[in-house]
Formats: C-alpha cells, structure tokens, sequence
C-alpha cells in the first residue's frame, strides 16, 4: 500500500484546499488575511483527538468534516460569516493515498458547505492516536461578537433543531442493544448520522447577530452549556423539559427507556444554537429565523439569581441529573 | 496531590494570560480582533507533541515557552509584530497545580518577551503523549508578508544568530556521551539551552520586511529549509560551508567529532532567519540587524537553476548528507 510522505501529504491533497488567496497555496511559513473589516475577526479554536472524540475507526471524511463543522458551529453562534482556517494534523504513521483522499474529501466537503478555505497550518507526527486541531476565522456580524454573558431576566430561551440526537447516536454506537429495538433502521440512522455528520446553523448567525442578546452553541449538553450561558451573564433561567425539541427518533427512544431524558439533556454534541432572546423581540426572532430555514424552539426564560438553571417535568417538579454534561477531565 | 479539572485549569491559570480585550477573559465561546490594520493579519500554526517534538521530562514551562516562541520565529520572519494566539492543550489526565502553574509560567515568560497575549483556545483529553497546538497572529508590515518564494538571483543569502546549536543540544540529550568530552561544562550547557529555549529574532522582523526579498525561519535544518526557499523561489542557491556561523560551542563538537557538520546543517530546531537579500541592499541590510541587535552572516548567494542548494567544503568541493533534514513522516 503507497504511503505518502509529508510533502505529499501537502502539496496532493492540503493545497487544493488552500483556495483562499491568502494561503499561498500552502507554499510559504504563514498566511495572510486581508480586508478585515472594521468590525473585526471572530476567532475559535477546537480539536479531535481520536478515542476521545471520534472512534479509530471512523472515516476520515466523516473525522474531517466533524472537525471543521464543530468550529463553523462556533462561528454561527457568534453570528460570524466563516472566512477561513488553519488545520493542524497530527498522525501516528504515514497516510495511504486512500486516507489522503478520504480525509481531504471531508475537508472539501464541509469547506462547500460553509464556505470557508484552508490557509495554513501544520502536520507532524504522534506516538498516540491522531488528531487533529483547528482554528477557525470568521467575519464579525457589525455588532462585533454575540457574547455568551449577555443574558438578561425574562429573555426567552431558544434552541436550534432538535436536541439529544448525536448523544443518542452515540449511546448507540457505544452499546447498539441498548434501545435501539425500540427504533426502525431509519431512526437509528438518522441519531448516528446526526451523531457524524453535525449540521453547524450557520444560516441563523445573522438572525443571532440581529436578534439574540445572548448566544452560544450546544457541545457539552443543554444542562451545561446552559448554566455556562447562565453563569457568564450573572443569570439562572428555567427550562421546560416538556418543550424541549425532540426528533422523532428521539421521542421513540425516550418512550422505550426510562433516563433517555437525561442522555438528550447532558449528552452533548448536539451542535444546535442556544440563544437568549429578548421577549419583545421573540416573534421577530422566530420570523426570521424561519426566513433563514432554521426551527427554533423556545425552551423557557432566564431568570434572576445565580443558581444553576432549572429543569421542571411535566408535574412542574424540578429534575436534577448525575451528570451535568461532558468536562475532559475531572479532579 | 491536587489535580485540577478543566475549568480550575482555564479559570485559575490560562485566563490570567488572556490580557488580550478580545479573549473576553477566556469566558466566551470565540474570541474577537480588531483594529487590524489595511496591511493585513499573518497567520502562523505550529504544534508540539511530547516524545517527538520535546521530551516527556522536559518541565512544563519549557514545553509552554517553546510551544510560543516557535510561533514567534514565523511571525518574526515573515516582518510581522506579535498580537495575539490561540492554545489547543490536550493533556492525558487532569493537571497537577504545580504542573499548571509550571506551564502557564513558561506562557508568561514568552509572552512578556515576545508581547502577545492569550485570546483562546480549546482544552481536551488524549490518551496519548500530551500536545500543544498554537495558532498566532501577527500585524503584517505596509509590503504584507515577507514570502518566502521570491528570493532571485545573485541574491546574497544571510542568516541570524549562530546555526546547529540546537541540534547539538539535542544530540547531548540523546546521546550524552557522543562529542561532550570535548565541551566545557558551560559549553555543554548553552548547547542544551539553546535546545530549550529558542530565540526567536523577532527584533529582525522590520529589518526584513524593509531590506529582504525573501525570507523563512529556520526550523528543519538550513539545508532542508534553504532547500524549501529555493524551490518556492524556482532558483538554486550555494553556500559555503566555512562561512556557516557557529557558536564556540559548536566550533569545539566541530573540531572533535567528525560529521558534525552535517548535525549542523541538517539538525533542525535553530529558529534562526534565513534571508535572500538583493546585493546591492547588502551593507544597507547588514547595517540595520546591527541596529536592531541582530548579529547575521552572509553565507552564500542566490543562483540560477533549479537544482538542491550546493554547499561547498574549504576546498571548493560539494558536500552531500545523508539526511536532508527533519521531516515528519516519510514514505
């Protein structure tokens, strides 16, 4: 089997992706990023690290296009127009031509969809699982920023999509017995084809940048990203399980199974917008966020105080979990 | 001992080091620049990887400044001023406090010295060696970016500092006995530090967006990189060996072993400037490295063709080497 060496790595399958004038085509030691507008350049950063993120045994096409969509998600929910981004690869052995092509057909993939180009980075070598860091450049929205802390008392609570799906689809590459009975073929492809292929709502950004006082996206679960929304604006908020939005796979495997309720709240890699709204500006919210082809949900309200947000049942009771959302490491 | 989860982490040691106003206090979900001027942003990514890139004893705060200044000698050698950088940290197990402290230590350092701030990042798991990903920013000088692919002709061909210092560090590192009998105590130990602690010429970085056509960092060993410049360039380029600055460190490990030349020359790790400078702005270029305290020696010249750079002995005869220099994975 060919393997590739480094360059080739690069200059076959790397610099293609490379179409922002900037890159040089990935021929000189950095890259250049011109026409900023005044309002600035919203940057994120995230990275993959197989075993942690993906399993080994993923594609690379579907590694790939996760990567850079986990970043497009940030950029939208900051109301951000992508531009650009640098990839850093790190990887265990020399790549086959075939895992060449898989992984840059990923990257192309996404880079499509969201309209962004490659413009640098770097590749090395690793004694451990393969990785892969990327930060992403997008244009600010002429109010700069989206901020997570802005959340004020009486905004209503959004969400983007449907929630739960990816961490199902998870829970069932992990342990597929578990209520994956309950379900057709179809659902359970839908929950692990939402749980590869996450689908950033870069189309609500100028919606969030219009509308939203607060927002960010959902990677770690509702439960704790939104206390992080609700801690970094010095607010608490109450949400309605009853309203959060559920795919119908979702519904089904919350029927078959009593703590799914739980996985879909704290599980984490929905890739959905949670955004705080103010109440006079809700229906504007919804109408234009219907104009853009994004559902919107609305899930509660902030509320004053400092305490974690609540999650009432349908008798009104609050629900409290074992696990708040995914941390990478605990004390 | 007292091990830190994430947020302790980003909160108690990473977020003192976002001074920068766009990092939010590393408290939002992506970062904001502004003010960038019609010049442009460079764009630089290089990562570090325990076991390949540093040693899994190495102390943190080495690990961390290094990590930077490596970023630092690309900004620096493409003629752009350091403003800000992303971390991607990926670590195998929750942090102790004084590993913490020992890492954010070495950011410090280089921060204050290479005057650029923290404005984001992402922390994750591996269950590999630990890793580091950094992308940083630098305001372009009014010609944009110094390239690296224009160097022409009878250009003459300069370099920073003193070459292979670093390489021979490591080969100490590696192989304590291999040349060390020949070096004094405080030979041995400027080699070593100069392994740990690279200098990036950041104060050569106006002189070259003033006086050098072409320029790049030299990260992979010259002849590897002074390779890379040539045929970015379409030229060919010769060097005399003889003309090569060493430190009295390497001069000693020269005059005791034989083949260390070829560590020197293709070792890799000096993060010294490479520049292709037009002849006749040669005293002109000379005169403002002086200025700016940067001792750099005329090596060679730029010629036609597109052949491997020649690097010529005391008798006027080519070397060749075994090894071209560093690179990540081979075929």
């Amino acid at each position: 089997m060919h393997r590739l060496g480094e360059i080739a790595l690069i200059s076959n399958f790397l610099a293609p992706l490379a179409t922002h004038p900037g890159a040089f085509a990935l021929k000189d030691d950095a890259a250049l990023l011109t026409g900023i507008s005044a309002s600035g350049l919203v940057v994120t950063a995230d990275a993959l690290v197989a075993g942690v993120h993906f399993f080994e045994e993923d594609n690379p096409a579907d590694v790939a296009f996760k990567a850079l969509a986990v970043n497009i998600s940030d950029l939208a929910s900051k109301g951000a127009a992508p531009q650009a981004y640098t990839l850093t690869l790190a990887l265990t052995e020399a790549p086959t031509e075939a895992w060449a092509r898989d992984f840059a057909s990923g990257l192309r993939q996404a880079q499509e969809r969201f309209l962004i180009a490659l413009i640098g980075g770097d590749t090395v070598s690793t004694g451990g699982p393969w990785w892969l860091s990327i930060t992403a450049f997008g244009e600010a929205s002429s109010r700069g920023l989206v901020p997570r802390g802005a959340a004020r008392p009486g905004d209503y609570l959004y969400v983007s999509g449907t929630l739960g799906d990816a961490a199902l689809g998870l829970q069932l590459r992990l342990d597929a017995a578990s209520f994956a009975d309950a379900l057709t073929s179809t659902e359970r492809d839908f929950l692990l084809e939402r749980y590869l292929h996450p689908q950033p709502r870069l189309a609500l950004a100028p919606v969030l940048a219009a509308e939203a006082r607060a927002a960010m996206d959902i990677s770690d679960g509702l439960a704790l990203d939104l206390s992080r929304m609700c801690a970094a604006s010095k607010v608490s908020a109450q949400v309605m399980i009853g309203d959060i939005p559920l795919s119908a796979a979702a519904k089904c495997a919350v029927d078959a199974k009593s703590g799914i309720i739980e996985t879909i709240v704290t599980g984490g890699d929905d890739y959905e917008i949670l955004a705080a709204v103010p109440a006079d500006r809700g229906s504007a919210f919804e109408a234009a966020s219907r104009d853009a082809g994004v559902k919107v949900t609305r899930i509660g309200r902030v509320q004053e105080g400092e305490g974690q947000p609540k999650f009432l049942g349908a008798d009104g009771s609050p629900l409290s979990f074992k696990c708040s959302g995914f941390e990478h490491f605990k004390r």
